[in-house]
């Protein structure tokens, strides 16, 4: 991991997108092109793109295929990640079923819940796992990233099972903070965070 | 609406929640606190109340009453803001339950969905209504933005509807981008993005 600063590393998913849905394998994509993906300035992009060791070409723009692929690498998404989803309730089969994520290379290898009506039942095609099976699958490497979709008071109990079994990366939508080792990465989707945000521009 | 930065804005939200969640009426909130709770340096948070026209008292801090109420302003959720929710899949459904939307202000007053299957059932105590009434609750006001939690293939022809409707803002969870007018103010929450940014720190 190199030193990138948050902002940074938060528009790196959104240059990739552009690229990945509008460029073809052999395209240049402009500076111009990748700041209006982001919602940034032209020279914010090109600062980005240094910061990571990579070079345009002026007035030309950049190989869109090997930015796509330092991005990936930078992102550690070279290859497809596995994730668990904890909650079989209907956040976490919504978040199942959500093709947004295969696409963007993440594959749902588990789900879990404790509840004994859940369990075994299928979500799309993979199956409702207890949850106790959770750090054994974890030890077998089906699974590297973790998203807590449980209840907010299960929450902290459920991330510290994830931490236990060795889990160094969770997305968490409960509604509340949950506390983690320094070497774990959490990110919190707060919902009513963006619609805060919304609320402003609307 | 003042011309606060994107970045400003984003992290209002963020300060507004430390001070909901911590702090007493009558109590003062430091900069260091409200920079933990955005992620940032306690530089940015005196820049960004700067640019609200909120002062701190030096070696005090700030009022907490009186900045979440400025916070609030600015935001435009001084009162509680009424969301319809279209898409009653899980979903949609996960979102009307999402206890974090209440405890920050927001009501969910409706959720459409064009299923007949769904269509009169209840999620939570809202009963899903034919979408073919959105327009005609709308300009009852009954409320004034909305969710969208509809397959990607729907998306851009829900969001046409609302803004035909005069929804100006809309939260959308569907794995693709819509296209509205100037006027109309769209976040996207792309669940993948999150995970990408995610896997970089993991």
């Amino acid at each position: 991991m190199s030193g990138l600063s948050r902002a940074t590393v938060a528009r790196l998913p959104r240059y990739l997108r552009l690229i990945e849905d509008t460029n073809g394998a052999n395209d240049m994509v402009s500076s111009d092109a990748l700041a209006a993906a982001a919602g940034v300035n032209a020279a914010n992009v090109r600062r980005d793109l240094s910061d990571l060791g990579f070079q345009g070409t002026r007035g030309v723009g950049y190989s869109a295929p090997a930015l796509r692929d330092r991005i990936r690498r930078e992102l550690g998404i070279e290859q497809r990640r596995k994730v668990a989803i904890v909650g079989a309730g209907n956040l976490g089969s919504a978040l199942a079923r959500y093709s947004g994520l295969s696409k963007r290379g993440f594959d749902v290898a588990a789900i879990y819940d404790i509840d004994s009506d859940r369990i075994g039942k299928l979500v799309g095609d993979v199956k409702i796992q207890d949850f106790d099976e959770m750090p054994s699958d974890c030890s077998f490497g089906c699974f590297d990233m973790a998203i807590l979709a449980v209840p907010a008071t299960a929450a902290q109990s459920v991330s510290d099972d994830l931490v236990g079994a060795g889990i160094a990366s969770i997305l968490n939508f409960a509604p509340v903070r949950v506390t983690v080792p320094d070497s774990v990465a959490v990110r919190q989707v707060d919902l009513s965070t963006e619609l805060q945000i919304l609320s402003y521009y609307g």
